[in-house]
Order: structure tokens, then sequence, then C-alpha cells
């Protein structure tokens, strides 16, 4: 529908203004009903819909809904169209349920495996976590309703979520923790953005200037509004300043009035309340135009779909000889109380009430021709050792083929609000796998946990299944993986640690009462480990399948591409086994050599194939100058260094049997001025200004020669090093270095020299 | 001589002022000579004295002095008295040489054993590093002789030293990097400072206003002056404002010209440049009026304390089956260049001219009475490996009772201006050294380096003697251990790693091109192997004696101090074995508990003790606040939070048996001012605002326990662990956590409570 918004706004009081500034209640938006503005109304999410009953009444039931696998199995699937349609459902029920935002996809990094919401985010890398993100929008608004991007920024733990203040340098913060939120902003097109409760740098999110305009709505174009988390404000009008558009839930009169008076006194330029009321608006119209009275979908429908999704996502660890899949005949021993009471979702906000729930128990029942023997293993309450119950496990598993035991943490060890302390699953879930395998050589363990667990008893069995927390149908898609109806073809979208001691972010997790500091830098997931040479326990990218693949060829369409440019590359992949079967093709990039600390290798690309036995195919990447840079803190912008860089490619980070070069030519400028700081390499790599630069350069190395060569006379040994050095530095330094001790130009000299520089840069 | 500085300074010219604040030559303070004002010479340090004959002509030869252990040994006595005399003995030879100030010391930390200069550096930890440091100063200026304590600050590699920009964090800037200047400046009394080449967080040095003026001149309240290494200036102007005074050397009268300028222009206030001559002329006057003409020295004399110096330096890292010390009776093959031609000093600026040499080769001679056989073994011109060397060596060694093997590090491994890329001793050495173990398991092996090595044949050998760059003595001091005329008593002032990858700067060092971040934030040496529970090569603090010390008894004055007040704790050592000997006792304080990130512990007391076989000594430690306090960035200061702290005794920071614990109670406020977003845990901490902070606080809990009650109705599981969680962490919350969402107190009511609490602190 077509409406004025500025018309609309000339005719709001200010007081009716300052009041759309927060919200209705617990979930809605207030409405102006004289200018026909609507109440909107938002949910949590984000894996599925938690909508309370009545909006209104923050004790009513929440109304069933699909409980999709939460975000660290989504992202384990690395499949963009999956989690697209996964989308897709949660905004049909969002429709069915009246809603017009559900509050997701969250896409904060994993720093540390300890985060205690790791359940709800996708990944420790942030271009994987952004096209999850992305896809998640698409699926969600394509149906109509908005979501909100969360929780922005740099919200990576749950301890003292409140009020720590998370210090992290302008590089790591754009290049991994805002990255991550680049996607779903600008190509996703999300309606909404949620601010985290913490402060980043010294500011809280929510009064942010840096994050919330120049970062969202300058440097990303952002159209809709920024909300607080529940309760996420300091100052009201600063943050309303800083680029925060709407604040909930309603807490009372008082922070609207402060607006109100904030405009009276002059602090607050009324046009600034417009520009704000302007983005309110436009959110609210068109959640309100989408509404899609009287939509049903189907439940069951959705199930299915929660169970292929839940399928997808499971990341087969190990598999030793090939004991999975399952053969129909074989006995099995189903061990572990959550076979028959499944762990599938985390606790918080996201925790939703499913429409169904299928356990693996039955599902195995269901599947398996021979023998399913049960025994519970351990009591889902507290993590004592109970001899009878694991007693029972081993007789089970000695009875049968193969035993397979259903283990990982309890909701206890996982929840929003609570960071974990240590990456044990229970002690009482250890002894029964360990006795249990000591008896059945065939023992398969299947995991239910968000966040990475330590494994000590992972070489006293032969096979592995990660299942995250896989939503209401993890029971049956556990089955499904297990006896072959699907073929595993997830990929972990995390690096999972030996010990603890070994996280990049252990020095600083979760940090002080106050701050916490992120030391660790770039070196965030595989970054950390790949750079410091530390060997986990399974690499980010890993996973098994029931075939095989074998990478054949590469080629890139040109070897040299300015920063303005793509290469495009293309790899062959074929399914070299005999079972049908889906291979994530991982693309890495690689610098050769960089004038800034850099990973060894980035995340650049991915796409999921699907194979029939024998069958090969082609994938494409395109590889723009995105794919090559970093982010540079003195222009602020995106720079990719003139150099080579090696496109990896393969099916795990530390798996990539393809690899080209590419040759990389910057056409951009890395400085705002050439000033008598700026360093000889930097005006080495720009064609104008080379020449000049090189002509200075070899001057003033000629002169540090004559010197090195006075004062070598002058001891017994020389300090010839010492000038050597100079010399073979003499490309670092900055141009002042030609005057002074050394260089002997005047200032005079220098300062025209710079000013000819930036001329013919025309700066 | 008593004399009115200020008054000459007003019948100075404007052009006559400014020309003080450079250097007349290479080595010399330009004179005034219508006023009296006389120029000074100053030289290179730090470990003896660098002094060309012709100071004004910087191709003249280096004048003879005698050489002594650099830094990196100097540190392993752990013996101030020692470091003194060595101080005493340097000013003696200034005072002969005409020298009124020597350039040193240096008391960079080591951040990395790469660092090239790490010889002259004293140690990994800031607060041994400054002791030493205040006591070379001592014993220097006590001949009144000037030093210049250097770099300051953050120069912690030689990689691109001029102008490569040190990124740190503000707490690692003062309890790391700045620490180790503080004794120096404030005990010792500096005469003056010498500033880096390098930026810190974006500002040159010789710039940088943080530095020189707020701390080094307010903070610290030095006196005297600040010169720039030799060349780092940038902007001359800026470089006066920010504190700096002197410019070394002249490069010619521009920079004088721009003062000049400046004041004319206005842009430089004249009482600024009056101040800055003011601290220039009484650091000239002194060095003047301390002269001492005619003065001389005893060369012999020095020789023999660079001897004892020396022996008290090394460090007895193995000594398996006692192989050490040797008898003279023992046959012994004497195997390796070095013992021949010693490795005794680093390259660069401090590279001296000694008065003599000892070779090792020449000391066991004279000491042994049995057979010594030599072997070169390797050739100091390049690594390559040299067959024929080698098998010599073998055949020399399988012919004796023992071999002893020289090692270490060539002059092109290590010098200033060059960082090193790896921890290897030359491939030649290390299968010298596998190939002679192989033929004889009584293998020593004595090391010459500047900085840790690493050791894959540690295990083949049977003791190991670090030598560390020992001075002109290196080769009869040797001996001298070796044969146990002198007991080993030296004591590791850095961590030896195993790898590269394991040591802390690993990710971030030499840095990009034109950043080093310091990522690993206080974490340098054993405060990050120990919080990262990595297992070094050999411990900070290790190192062996030929006798062994028992720790006896522990006791503390008082087991609660107010941060006011001092403790004494009393430790009784006692030397159990049969030879006399000397112990490094180490105290370490480790916070039980804190609500900042810290080290686990750290070095807060040392002393050596002289003890007979058999004879029992009590050390006492006096520990104040200092030992207690990190830098508190909000108040900038140092703050000991109230809490238990346990209080660590023994020979080793791996290898502490004594322990007592002590309450220590803070009196300071942690803030400037009470906010709404101080949080609870500090006003708690404080007696006039806890009873009002722990009213507030249970009134909130109240809130969230009801608000979670209500929550917890309206779905399955519910968001019980989450309100659990806010209520557990509700201490650390900002008072503005009353208000909102789940407090419900006005901003009103909160604005008095604020201002009551800021009442009762008086602030």
């Amino acid at each position: 529908m077509n409406r004025n918004i500025q018309e609309i706004i000339t005719q709001m009081t200010l007081e009716e203004k300052a009041s759309l500034c927060s919200g209705l209640n617990m979930w809605q938006t207030k409405p102006v009903e004289r200018l026909g503005i609507p109440s909107i109304s938002m949910t949590d999410g984000p894996h599925g819909l938690r909508k309370q009953g009545d909006l209104a009444d923050m004790s009513s039931k929440t109304v069933p809904s699909t409980c999709f696998p939460s975000g660290a199995g989504l992202a384990s699937s690395w499949d963009r169209q999956l989690i697209q349609e996964v989308g897709k459902a949660l905004g049909e029920e969002c429709q069915a349920e009246d809603v017009q935002i559900i509050l997701g996809p969250a896409v904060n990094i994993k720093r540390s495996p300890l985060c205690g919401r790791n359940f709800e985010y996708f990944s420790e890398d942030p271009y994987l976590s952004s096209e999850m993100g992305t896809h998640h929008v698409y699926g969600v608004q394509g149906e109509g309703v908005g979501t909100s991007v969360k929780h922005f920024a740099v919200n990576n733990q749950e301890t003292l979520r409140n009020s720590i203040n998370a210090v992290v340098d302008e590089r790591t913060l754009h290049e991994i923790y805002l990255r991550s939120f680049e996607g779903p902003i600008t190509a996703g097109d999300a309606w909404t953005v949620m601010c985290a409760y913490n402060l980043v740098n010294g500011e809280f999110c929510s009064e942010n200037e840096d994050l919330l305009t120049d970062v969202l709505k300058e440097r990303w174009g952002h159209q809709g509004l920024v909300m607080t988390d529940w309760g996420a404000i300091n100052e009201r009008v600063k943050g309303l300043k800083a680029g925060l558009e709407l604040e909930m839930p309603y807490v009372g009169p008082e922070h609207d009035g402060m607006i109100v008076e904030a405009v009276k006194s002059g602090e607050l330029d009324e046009s600034v309340l417009d520009r704000t009321v302007e983005r309110l608006l436009t959110v609210i119209f068109k959640g309100f135009d989408n509404k899609k009275p009287g939509f049903t979908y189907d439940q069951e429908e959705h199930h299915k779909l929660a169970r292929r999704t839940a399928a997808e996502c499971m990341v087969l660890l190990k598999n030793e000889d090939n004991l999975l899949p399952l053969g129909p005949q074989q006995s099995v021993a189903v061990i572990g109380a959550f076979a028959k009471n499944p762990r599938y979702q985390g606790g918080g906000s996201s925790h939703i009430a499913p429409t169904r729930l299928d356990a693996a128990y039955d599902a195995i029942v269901e599947m398996a021709q021979g023998k399913v023997a049960y025994a519970e293993g351990y009591s889902l309450k507290g993590d004592a050792i109970h001899e009878d119950l694991i007693a029972e496990a081993v007789e089970a598993a000695a009875g049968t083929d193969v035993a397979v035991i259903f283990a990982g943490l309890p909701d206890s060890f996982e929840s929003e609000g609570v960071d974990r302390t240590h990456l044990h699953i229970p002690g009482s879930q250890i002894e029964l796998i360990k006795r249990v395998s000591a008896v059945q050589p065939n023992t398969v363990v299947v995991l239910s946990n968000g966040s990475p667990v330590s494994m000590p008893w992972l070489s006293d069995v032969k096979a592995v299944l990660e299942g995250y927390l896989a939503g209401q149908a993890t029971g049956s898609a556990a089955a499904d993986v297990l006896y072959g109806a699907v073929n595993p073809s997830g990929k972990l979208a995390e690096t999972f640690p030996v010990t603890l001691e070994q996280t990049p972010a252990y020095l600083n997790f979760p940090g002080g009462k106050s701050e916490v500091y992120y030391g660790e830098g770039l070196f965030v997931g595989y970054r950390y480990y790949e750079a410091k040479k530390e060997q986990p326990l399974f690499s980010f990218g890993h996973g098994l399948s029931y075939t095989q693949f074998a990478y054949e060829n590469i080629s890139i369409d040109k070897d040299q591409v300015k920063d303005t440019e793509s290469a495009t590359i293309t790899v062959t992949v074929r399914n070299t086994g005999d079972r049908t079967g889906k291979e994530v093709v991982q693309l890495y990039v690689k610098p050769l050599d960089s004038t800034v600390v850099r990973p060894v290798k980035e995340l650049k690309g991915f796409e999921k194939v699907h194979l029939e036995p024998g069958e090969a195919k082609t994938v494409s990447f395109t590889l723009d100058k995105r794919a090559f840079a970093y982010y540079n803190t003195e222009i602020q912008d995106w720079f990719a260094e003139t150099g080579v860089y090696d496109v990896l490619v393969g099916g795990s980070s530390v798996d990539t049997p393809l690899s080209v070069s590419i040759n990389v030519i910057s056409t951009a400028i890395p400085f705002k001025k050439v000033t008598r700081n700026t360093k000889f390499y930097e005006l080495l790599a720009i064609p104008e200004t080379a020449p000049l630069a090189s002509e200075l350069m070899e001057l003033s190395m000629e002169r540090i020669k004559q010197m090195g060569a006075m004062f070598a006379d002058s001891m017994d040994s020389g300090l010839t090093e010492l000038f050597d050095a100079v010399v073979h530095w003499k490309k670092y330094d900055g141009l002042r270095s030609i005057g002074g001790m050394i260089g002997g130009m005047s200032e005079e000299k220098l300062t025209a020299v710079i000013d000819a520089l930036n001329q013919k840069l025309g700066l």
C-alpha cells in the first residue's frame, strides 16, 4: 500500500513520535490509532517461534511451533538453500500466528566454545556465519515477515552480558565480529537489527554511534530499524542520537518522556526524532501490509522439513571400519536416556514448545529388523554415576552386534545467560561410554550438544555422530543417518579443541568483571589453530560421508586480477564411492605475503553438491576484492594488497587437495594523504608514485651504506650488521627517513617531495 | 657548585636556548662559551664503554674498556649488589675517559626470545628488570656519571624499530612495559632517559606526551632530561612540547631553527623552551661538576670483577648424575671453536673493544691436572657441517673422561638491528653435540648466546651451562664454574621455550610492516606459560647449584593488611649440601580471586643469599600495596583489590615450597565518580557504600525472581536458568539495572541514589 510516511510524521505530536520509540508491552509496538498507525508483533526465535498465546500477558503459555535445529546445527549443513527453506517455514508459521517480526537470525561469532549461547550461533567463521544468516533472512522475509539480526555486536559470551565491555581492536572488529552481520543486513536487507546488551570499546551497543550509525546505517546502508535486546537500554536519548530506534519492551512512560523533554530543551533536534520515526513507521507499515490473515501451514510438512534438515546438519566425526551405516539385520543396543528423552534445543529465550518430538529409540525400532535392546545408562537428573544403569547398559551392549550410545550435554549444561566453564559431558556418560565400549568393540556415540565437548573416550569408540541440538526431529533424523537412509554431509562450522587451554580465547574468556579483552584478535577458531600450529580434536570443515569424493581439477579464468575485477575458479569433484552423497566444497584464500599480520588462510567460498555414485560436477566460485582484502584501519575500508594469493579447495580446512595461485593488483590507495611518515613500500606499490619513491629510497640507501662504512672502521667488529639491517628494511621506513640523521635531506625539500607525491595521487 | 640556572636562562638568546636542544656532534652537547655553559660527552654502553677516541670524528677507533656480561647475563645473577659494583666500575671507566653519561641501562622487556637485542636487556619480568636497572644506575651515578635509561618505551623488537607502531593496551603498558623503567627512574633517579625509535599507540616515543610528560615527568617526577635514541626524531617542535629535551646527534641547524621559528610564530610558548633548557642545563652542569680530571682505574681489578661477575651470571640448567663440577684429575676433551674464540658480546652499538679476552680453553688447561684435548668441532664461518671437524671432535671425546662442548649463537645470529627468526643454534653445532654425546656419555654443553635457544639434543647430554654473553672473562669464568671454583648460582631471568610456536607473542611478532599488536597483553614470559599451562623447556627462575637448599619456614607479621600498610614475610633457607653456595630466594604473589584478569602469579621480591654448608639464614621481604596491585585504567593508578593473596616462596617459579596467605583490605576507590554504570561489586567493597548498595541489590534481586517466576509458567521448560543467571551475576551489574525493564526504579530515584552514594564517598 502506498502511503506518505513523511506526511504522517508531520501530523504526529511530539509525544506520539516519542511514544513510537518504545514498545506497547513485551512484544508489540504502540499504535497511534487516530493516524492509522498499527501495532505490530514480534516474537523470539530464531529456529522456531516462541510466541506467547497472549502477547500482552507475559505469563501466558507458548503456542506450539516447529522446532528446527538451532544455529549450530543449521550451519553444519553448509547449505544455503536448506536454511532458506527453514526460514521460509518460519515465515509461514509467523504468518499463521500473526507475527510480523521473528527475532533472529543470531550471527554472533563463536569466540570460545564455552559461550552458553553458542548453540544459537552459526560459526567461528564470519563468512560462513554471514552466508547462513543471509539465507535465513531471505527465507523468512520472502514470506513478508521481518527478521532481527542479533546481537549487534561483539556479544560473544553470556557472562555479565549486561555490563561487560568487550575491548576489541578495529581490524578484528570489522574482519571477524562485524563481518558476520554484513550479509544479512546488506544482501539480506533485514528489516531490523537487534543491538546487544554489552558495551563495545567503552560504549553500550544501544548507544554506540560507531556501530549503529557509522557502520550499520552509513557503511551498510541499512534502511530498517534498530531495536534493543530486551532491556538493553542505558541512556535513552543518547541511544536515540546514536541510531537506536526502538526500545523493547515497554517499561513505563519515563523513557518516552525523556525524548520529549530532550526535544523541548533543545538537546535533541526534532529532525533526528523524525528520521527515527520514519524508520519505525517504514517497518511497522511493512509488517502490517504484509500480513496474511487466515494463513495456515501444514505442521506435518514442517515436521518433515525439520527431519530432513536435522539429518543434513549432523556431522559424522569418526567412522572406523565403516561401522556406519548400520545394517538393518544387525542387533543393536540403544543406550542412554537421550534416546528416549532427546536433548534437542537449548535453554533461554529460544526455548520453544514443539509441535511433536521424535525419539531416536522409536525411530530405530522402526528401522531395525534385528533385535533392539535399550538401556537408560545414566540419569537425566544430575551427573552422578549409577552403577546399576551402567551394568544394565553393559549387559545390553555385550549381547548385540552394535551399541549406539546417545550422549551429550544436559539442559543444565547449556543455556542463554550462562557460559560453560569446561568442555566435559557429564562424568556419568563418560563412564558409560568407557564401560560399554570395553565390552562392545562396535560402539557408536551420537552426541547432542550445542557446542564442542571434549572426548577423552574418542579412541575407545569406532564412530561418533555429532547431532548438535537438532530440533524436534532429532531422533528420527539420527536414525536416518545411522541406518544410511541419509548419507551424512554435515561439516563442522567450528573447531573442536582437545583441551580448553588450547582454545584461542582461553586467556581472556570470559574476562574480568567489567571488561573482556579480545587479545587473540583475528585469531579466532581455525585461524588460531593454524597460525599456532595447534592440533585440534576435529578441524573446522571436517565431516565424513558414507561415500568418497575426489577433487579432480582446478582452473582459474585469469591468473592476474585487479581489485576492481573478479576471478572465477572452477573445480571438479567426483563421487568415487558407491553411494549417493553430498560434499561441501570449501574454498580458502591464503595470502603468500602481506604487510599486515593475517591468518594463514580464510574461508571465502563454499558450495554443497549432490553427487550420484561416479558422478562428477563442476563448481564455480567468483572471487572479488573482498576475498583477498583485509580491513585497513587507516582508510577505514577493505584493502586488497597487491601480491600473490593461493586459492585452496577441498573438503575440510585441513584437506585442500586443489590449489591455484592468483596475482592481485591493487588499484586503491591505502592512506588518505602522503605524509612524512608514509612508508616507501606503500608508495612503491602504487604505479603513480613508484618511480619517485624508488629514486628517493635508492638515494637514501646509498647514504646509509656510506655512513656504515665510515663507522665500520671505528671498532674491532663493526656496526655493519646494524647498517645492513637499516638498508634491508629501508622500504618499510617512512619518508622522513630521507631527512634527519642519516638521510640528510632538508625539511623544506622533504615537504616539497611530499607535496609532489600527493599531487601525483590527486590527494 | 651552586649556580643560578634560572639566571643563566634569562641571559640566553632564543637561538642559544634552541641550540642546546640538539647535540654538538655525534656524542656531545653544545657549549655556550660566553655564559660558561660547558659541553658534556656521552658514549654507548651499557655493559662497557664504547667511546670513540675522537668524539668529533665518527670514524675514529674505539678505546679499550672492560667488557662485562651483557644485560641478559647480569640479570641471571639476580644480584643487586653485584650489578651495582659493575655500575660503579663503568662509572670509573667513564671518569677515566672523561665521559659524563653512559647510555644505559637497557630495560626493555623480553617480549619474544627472537628480539635481536635481548642480550642487552634484563628480563621478561618487569620487577626483576627494574631492580637490576635501578642498581646499575646506583652504581654508575655513585661515581658522578649519568645514565640514560633506555629505550623508553615498548621497544621490544629490532624489526622496523624506526617505524613500527607498538599497539599495547593501557594495563599491559603500565604493568609490564613501563613498570620495568620505573625503578631506575624513580628510585635510581637516572639523570637521563633515552626515548625509543618506535611509536607507541600511534605516537612516536620522541613526541609521545603520555610517555614523556604524563608518566615520566608528572607521575614519576623525573627531573632529568629525555634524549632521543640516535636519530629518533620525527617532528622537532612537537617532540619538544611533548617533553623531549635533547635531540641526538647533531644533524645540522635545521631543527634548532624550527624551535626558534616556533617561538617567534607563537606556536611554542617560550616558557616551555625555558623549562626544557633548565632541564638540559641541570644535567649538563651536573656532569661537568662531577668530572674527576686525571682519574684512573685498575684494568686488572676490573677484569677480575668481570670474571667474578660472569661466573655469578651463568645458569646451570641441567646436571645429571652430578657430572659437574669436573674433577681436576679427569681427562677432558674441550670441543668447539668458541672455546678458543669466545662469543662474549653482541653486535651493534654496545659492541666494545675489550681490554683483554679470556678463552675457556686456556683457563681449563690451567685448572685441569689430567689430559686436555681440543677439537674445533665446527667452523666459525657459516654453519655448514664439516665432517672432518666433527670426526676429530668425536675422536677426542671418545678418548677422555668428559667432553665439554662450547656452543651457542655466532655473531651473525644476534645483533642490534636484526631479530632472529628461529631458536636454533647452527646445524653444525647440533650435529656436533649429537655425534660427540653418542660416544661420550659424560658430555657437558656450555652455551654462549644472548637469548634462549632450542635444545633438541638436551636429553643426549648430562649437563648444560648457560653462559649467556658473559663479557671478556667468559672463558675463565666458565672454567671457574666447570671446575667448581665457583658454585653456580645464576637463575633464569626468562623462560626457555621448547618451540617458537609456544612463545607468548608468536602470533604477533614482529607484527606487520607498520604495526605490531601486543595481543598477548599481560601474558608475557612465565605469566603466559603458567596461565596457558604450557610446559617450557626451562622455567623462569630455574637454575641449579652444586649444593642443595631447603626452604624451612615461612612467617608473616600480620595476616591482614590495609593497602596503606605493609607486611613482612620471613623465610628460612638452609644449605643442606656440602658445598658453599648461593641461593636466589624468589617471592611470588598470587591473587586468589580478582575482578580483573590477572596472571597466575607475579614476582614481587627476591634475595640472593650466601650459605655455608649446613648454614641457615632468614630472609625478609616487605610487601606493600604495589605487591598486590594491578593498574586500574579507570583511576589511572595502581589498585590493590580487597581479597586474599597467596605469597609463594622458593627457588624457581615452578618450585615454591613455602606459602602463606594474606588478606588485603583496599582503602582506595576504584573509580572517579559513582555513575549509573558503577557496579554493585565496586560499591560493596567500600565500607561507606556497602550498606546502601547491598540494600538496593537485594531489592533488585527480589524483583528479578518475581519476574522469573511469572515467565517460568509461560513455557514447557522455563527461562528459569536465565533468570537464575541474572540473579547470580547481579553484583556485577551497574546501578542502572535497578531501573529499567526489570528493576523498575524511576530515573529520578536512581539519580538520587547515585547522588547519595557520591556524597558518602565525598566525590
